[in-house]
């Protein structure tokens, strides 16, 4: 009855997806399994980006690192509550023998308690992803922040 | 020539699409028409929600309430002027035996008649979709609502 | 191993995101070689645009007009400096004979140097696509600008 709808049937397509909804939906311990046990998540400025200068804001290099993120938001942080809701647009994908390459650029809205809404950041994915026997993983999401300036930047994974 | 594209070979994408159509484009008396005669649209907070509890902001359960909001939208009610533009991302679709579910997240942008645009609203379409004699129709369009402090929320459907 | 996704499959899709990528990363150069040499580019307001007034905001109608364009904006005219970001959504293609009509939604966001992201422009893409011996271009771009209050409209392409 219905042909198959293409953004739902890639497993890639998916993966995507999953980032997204473990990070809107306070599902954080999903996060780091959505990486290779050596993968790489990396926050870099555009701007930093732009001038080719790679100190990056935030850089995990392994999944241990961000399951150790996630222990810390849950138990030490203190930071103001918010909802997070991910636009993800602009995908793009290429496979080449068994690297797959991304890229997609997104927006954040958070919306506090109060039920106000804003833009929270803005910018671009750059993913490579290998399949694994247990489906396409991250082995590296740079995320090429525009919005640097953000208050709590160290919070929460973007 | 060229190949089929896909976000726009689906019936049900087409029917996503013509939601936000005749909602920015103030052809408000087709909205009704996109959902089955007894059809449900419920306005839900995200906080709400996430708490299990079932008040709804908005709830129609049949076209013909759906029908009698348009009308007073027309000719009773009065507010201000605004262009909106909706921006759907991220939708997946699944379908099970003659059941399909749909989500996507969806931000809201309203222009004012002085030409300046401001974020309205964000959340998530939660829909349950069915194929009638005359294309696919909600059965059920359940918003998810993050910024549920919006000022004029009575006005339009979202 | 991973299907063809059909997002970056058509060569129309691939053309929208050349578009958004050139005026993203600043190459600028690249933009008018996206259009047929005697193409259109023009933006409208809606309101306008809805009242039927024809009166454009911006109308080129040759490549060798963009051309001058984009050079006017390297070599003459100062602006602030900011960094731009196109989400594109919504998009639909369609094709009879030679013609594609394909429209897609828009959110353009500045950030500005200190870092500091907000929503610059919203509107809809209205195109006019035909294939050529180099790949398809734009016999016509059509800006819809609900935000026609912008403040540097006249600065770069959208």
């Amino acid at each position: 009855m219905m042909n198959a709808v293409c953004d739902t049937s890639s497993p890639v397509q998916d993966l995507l997806e999953r980032y997204v909804d473990c990070l809107d939906e306070d599902r954080l311990e999903e996060w780091p399994e959505l990486f290779l046990e050596n993968g790489l998540y990396k926050i870099l400025s555009r701007e930093n980006e732009a001038m080719g200068l790679p100190a990056p804001l935030v850089y995990y290099y392994s999944r241990g690192m961000m399951e150790d993120r996630v222990t810390a938001l849950r138990d030490a942080l203190t930071y103001e509550f918010v909802y997070s809701r991910h636009l993800i647009t602009n995908t793009r994908i290429s496979a080449r023998d068994d690297i797959i390459e991304a890229s997609s650029n997104f927006v954040i809205f958070h919306t506090c308690e109060e039920g106000r809404s804003k833009t929270y950041a803005v910018g671009r994915y750059r993913d490579v992803i290998v399949e694994t026997d247990d489906g396409p993983k991250f082995k590296k999401r740079t995320v090429i922040l525009d919005t640097f300036a953000v208050q709590n930047l160290i919070a929460a994974p973007l």
